[in-house]
């Protein structure tokens, strides 16, 4: 059950000039299902990503990253859930690549102005024919306003689709920020998340882009776990077709880059809650926030030792205010002087931790209040600087443990 | 159900001369429950411990290394279960210097010769009334044979009591090592464990004996993770008691020493994988071992990574061979330049992955059959070097998630 997850209506979806999807139901996995994705762009497109850290990443991975440095112009991009086409060695890559050549071929293109991606199942052969069938269906669909469809066509144990609009006026024009995403499992962005895609209207250079992919998933994906666990597939690519037909953005210092970026980071952001939101067997919404670190990587660095904890997640499930187990968490996150005695707890509105042990004013009935909603806010105050950090996850409960012993079957 | 965990009878632990035990139901959490132990030592014992690296570690913890370090001949233990005392600040140590206090002046003793423990909830007062109440009790039941009733006195989540025993021949004289311990949730062991204590009744130098009880935590207790949550009140203590008659023993080099190290690693591991058989919800023991590492710290690096995936453990829950989801921790891991390409997966007799990909003779089925039973030996080749390490833990289950969750209540 999704927490407070709404799913947009398709019209509120705007549409991306410069960007047509369609969807096919190749039955990569199972039949009847959306299952690939094609995004076609616009010629002049810029075209950047980020992806994940896993030493352990899926060939599509590879070579996204080949094709992005070769930099030839990326005119579409492929998607097929069911299949990670990860831990597959030589022909997994062989795989990947003949995926890029034939939609390539379909579309004249060179086979290197395509991406790859895919996600679902680790270390099994991804079924490139059925694959490879389904690309005319998904070509003959290509649309402008696919997005809505194309958010269901990248699910894979997600409950619900993720997909989120902006609009805004640059330089007197309509400037539209639209993207999708997927994710409720194996969710711990290093870089970015399991896919997203986040596409706008807008002209951006290639060298801002991809500065602000970075900057982009650092605000959003990188902001969100489930598990602690890093995919072998994650990647965010942000698309800016340009077709809107302004003069392109090329530094941050023009005064178009703030709205712009302010609209992008919006919706990624609202992608990356929405993945959090539908996390796998999730009843709480929780927002982590980490102050007076040494560092911002040291606020990341509690926030994810309190977020990953079984013991914390499971008590959220249950609306159990055992809050000491957080501290426990805190004190667990590898800050070797941290001094407990200048710690403070707060859960929404209560001090539930002074200097390090119990507040003298806290009553177990204020923490069952706090605990028993579907969205909290757990605020850690570390006394050791001025660095913070906001992290959002869910609880763990009995449902997470059904949904992973029973992925596959 | 704990998995292949053996409950020794009353008769197979051995009693350590100098030692006597005796417990008491004190009522600290709940009435009518073992929840007290006192250890009382002959004087010239020799006391080592290892605690908690949790900065926000029990007012016990801090008392006991403050008394250990005093060094004026440790006397006495206090073990109560219930309430952790921690999370509790300036009145949690008073309780714990008062605990310490009545019970040496119950036992004529000076108060820093007495070391407490507690064990239980984080972050609520401790019940000093009744703590202290149930002293009288416990020196009263003190006897020689008290092993069995003690491992029952400091069990929380536990289902079954921890102990082990062995006896060797030391310079012709009959010595006998006997331990305890009490752990299953909130476990992952960092330089000690949550509760265990090991006596022997053969004499050991204090210097040698503070070397030792690191040595043997780092071969047993620091080898095993239940869900990777490092509690706040882990200690282990060593107890030499030296009421065998025999010359202390002051140096590595003497030739009694590596029979009684062998005896004293062999029962604190059998202690630590006891907890991790009676790990919360467990239906798995699960052995990991990596290989071919660059360092011991990166073989244990990657062997948490595996230990702690959720997505791991729930899939041994399930007996589901996904092991791709072992392959994405190995990546996920954090050591920067590996080289995946060069990475090996056996489990048990079956090699599932080579070079970083799925081994082409290997076939589901096989790995179904090792996935199936209860004792899985995971093993990682690296291909960068000759170090290695071991960690035992088990799988994540329903259970896990409904016992943490139900704790308090």
């Amino acid at each position: 059950m999704p927490v407070n997850l709404r799913v947009p209506r398709p019209d509120e979806l705007r549409s991306v000039a410069g960007v047509a999807l369609g969807h096919a139901e190749a039955g990569i996995r199972k039949p009847g299902r959306k299952d690939l994705l094609v995004m076609r762009l616009a010629e002049g497109s810029a075209v950047a990503g980020v992806f994940t850290r896993n030493r352990f990443c899926a060939a599509p991975v590879l070579v996204c990253q080949e094709h992005l440095a070769a930099a030839p112009g990326i005119r579409a991009l492929v998607i097929n859930t069911g299949n990670a086409n990860a831990g597959t060695g030589g022909p997994g890559l062989a795989d990947a690549r003949q995926t890029c050549a034939r939609l390539a071929a379909l579309l004249d293109l060179a086979p290197n102005q395509v991406l790859p991606f895919s996600t679902g199942v680790i270390m099994e052969p991804l079924p490139l024919e059925r694959l490879l069938a389904g690309l005319p269906q998904a070509l003959a669909r290509l649309r402008p306003d696919g997005w809505f469809d194309a958010a269901h066509a990248i699910m894979t144990t997600d409950t619900l689709p993720k997909a989120a609009s902006r609009g805004l006026m640059l330089d007197g024009r309509q400037v539209a920020v639209t993207g999708i995403a997927k994710g409720a499992g194996m969710i711990k962005p290093n870089m970015a998340t399991m896919l997203g895609f986040v596409a706008t209207d807008a002209a951006v250079k290639p060298a801002l882009l991809q500065a602000l992919v970075r900057d982009v998933a650092d605000q959003s994906f990188n902001c969100v776990t489930v598990d602690g666990d890093t995919s072998t597939n994650d990647s965010f690519v942000l698309i800016a077709s340009g077709a809107s037909g302004m003069a392109p953005i090329a530094s941050a210092a023009d005064p178009r880059f703030a709205p712009l970026r302010e609209a992008l980071v919006a919706v990624a952001r609202e992608l990356a809650q929405a993945i959090v939101r539908d996390g796998e067997g999730a009843t709480k919404f929780i927002e982590i926030r980490v102050e007076g670190a040494g560092s911002r990587e040291e606020a990341r660095q509690v926030g994810y030792a309190i977020a990953h904890s079984p013991l914390v997640k499971t008590a959220f499930f249950a609306s159990d205010p055992n809050l000491g187990r957080i501290l426990a968490a805190v004190g667990n996150s590898g800050i070797a002087d941290l001094d407990a005695g200048r710690v403070q707890l707060h859960l929404n509105d209560v001090w539930v931790a002074r200097d390090g042990g119990r507040h003298p004013d806290y009553r177990e009935e204020d923490g069952q209040r706090v605990m028993k909603g579907a969205e909290i806010l757990v605020r850690v105050e570390l006394g050791r600087g001025g660095a913070e950090a906001c992290l959002w996850t869910c609880d763990f409960s009995h449902e997470y443990v059904s949904i992973n012993a029973d992925y596959r079957s």
